[in-house]
């Protein structure tokens, strides 16, 4: 399946005004730490983050202009996938089909590349001008979202976890909330304060956020198990090698593909607040993140 | 020279209001990246960036509680030591006379709680309540401040510089002003913002912290080169084993005292616009910066 043309068109609309960013800040950031950035933040990717945040904010009825707060979460996924692949982490060496940023620069690079996306993340929330008096709960939801409490502190319970293998299927769960789950909640959540929307339509797209986050992994984990590093752009079979555990691998492929169906539905049920023809892409995007085979 | 009584007050206070906030998030992180993140932040120090913030905020008149900014400052300042630290950068395995976060715990602990405190920082900055208004304006300087245009640029210029003879005052001037100066820079023109200080002053604020953070530096190479381990409670003399250029292998030690001197009173004269009685702490600071030991 393909990417629904709207995403797509969004993709380019986000690789644009990501790379008229990065071309604005060239000179005043030492080369090669900018040729690190743009390598990793320019190597593609379903740029599903800031999409699912612009998405969520034309739903709710948004008209301004959110690029800014979308590039910043994308700049953040982009960090955290730089440090991820790192030698003392997951010591990956192939990212969307191309030498991660370690292989390609050097580590030292590669740990600089990621903190400066990752600050230029926050840099770029400031700059957003469609409603400031939102500046600064939005920053805090970022960073709790993205630091210890989310995103950081789910890389941490995912490395603890690996070789164990009595984990079951909450402790899987619990991983990837916060690895993936409070970023895509954040995203969502975000788009629709920006627009405005009620708070029990923010509260709903946050919680479609969340559950995308899950069905995101659940897809992620049946890949692993079933593709090629051809179809991948990755490592395939890599959950399997290195004794992980996954979706997969306490639920077996069956009952993770019915696992991924309750997923969906549950991410759908939440989108009920919010008007059906509005709503539409979000439906689509959750369709195609269920059904996308790389 | 002991550190002036007043900053000792300061330091206290500090390492209260940081113990306090990391207590707060105990139980809502990873049990080890917790503890690498504490053990790290506090490691001691000398805490002059949030001290310096809270007496300029104290000297142009500010009442409020900005202690928030101030840790927020000092968990940048923490993260980009333990960086800084990782054996793919200074592969240092002594900070403050105990083992660097990677020796105490592991690399991807160190990397993982690095990137913790980065982004604790801005959930910090978010959580200021004096003035909401310029929110966004402070964490696009803090930003801009630590990130690769600034303090991450600053160690790649730092890193590049490695094992090169032919660099000259000019260029360790650049690596400096971005590694430490423009981080404390922004401390004590946020001091100076946050207290609604006249541009002006705020202004001759930020001058008088870029000073600063030169130097602190110039006294740093000229401790590296003439003090022992115990004394500084790091490896001593690296920058000549290194073959790093610094003040002092580029102007002998001599000259770089001079250097210091000279660089005293740009910092001092920096104040002039503050009244004298309320910049007088800001003075002994300057001053206490040049005669320090450790």
């Amino acid at each position: 399946m393909k990417p629904p043309e709207f995403l797509q068109q969004r993709q380019q609309q986000i690789e644009l005004a990501l790379s008229a960013m990065m071309q604005k800040r060239q000179t005043r950031i030492p080369q090669t730490l900018w040729k690190a950035m743009h390598y990793s933040l320019m190597a593609g990717g379903k740029r599903i983050r800031p999409a699912l945040m612009l998405e969520v904010y034309q739903a709710c009825g948004g008209k301004g202009d959110i690029m800014p707060v979308a590039m910043s979460v994308e700049c953040m996924h982009s960090y955290s996938l730089i440090h991820d692949d790192l030698p003392c982490m997951d010591d990956d060496h192939l990212r969307r089909g191309i030498p991660t940023c370690h292989v390609a620069f050097d580590e030292a690079t590669a740990v600089l590349a990621g903190d400066s996306l990752h600050t230029l993340s926050f840099e770029l929330l400031s700059e957003m001008t469609v409603d400031k008096d939102l500046t600064p709960s939005l920053v805090q939801k970022m960073a709790v979202a993205a630091g210890a409490q989310g995103m950081g502190g789910g890389q941490v319970l995912d490395i603890e976890a690996e070789g164990r293998v009595d984990l079951d299927l909450l402790d899987v769960e619990r991983i990837h909330i916060h690895k993936t789950g409070m970023l895509l909640r954040y995203c969502c959540e975000a788009g629709a304060l920006l627009a405005k929307a009620e708070p029990e339509v923010a509260h709903a797209c946050a919680r479609y956020g969340e559950a995308v986050g899950l069905l995101f992994q659940i897809a992620d984990d049946i890949l692993d198990a079933t593709a090629t590093d051809a179809e991948l752009g990755k490592s395939a079979g890599k959950d399997q090698a290195q004794e992980k555990s996954t979706y997969v691998s306490i639920l077996g492929i069956e009952q993770a593909q019915e696992k991924l169906q309750e997923m969906l539905e549950i991410a759908l049920e939440a989108l009920e607040p919010l008007e059906e023809k509005a709503a539409q892409p979000l439906v689509l995007l959750a369709n195609y993140i269920v059904s996308r085979k790389t």
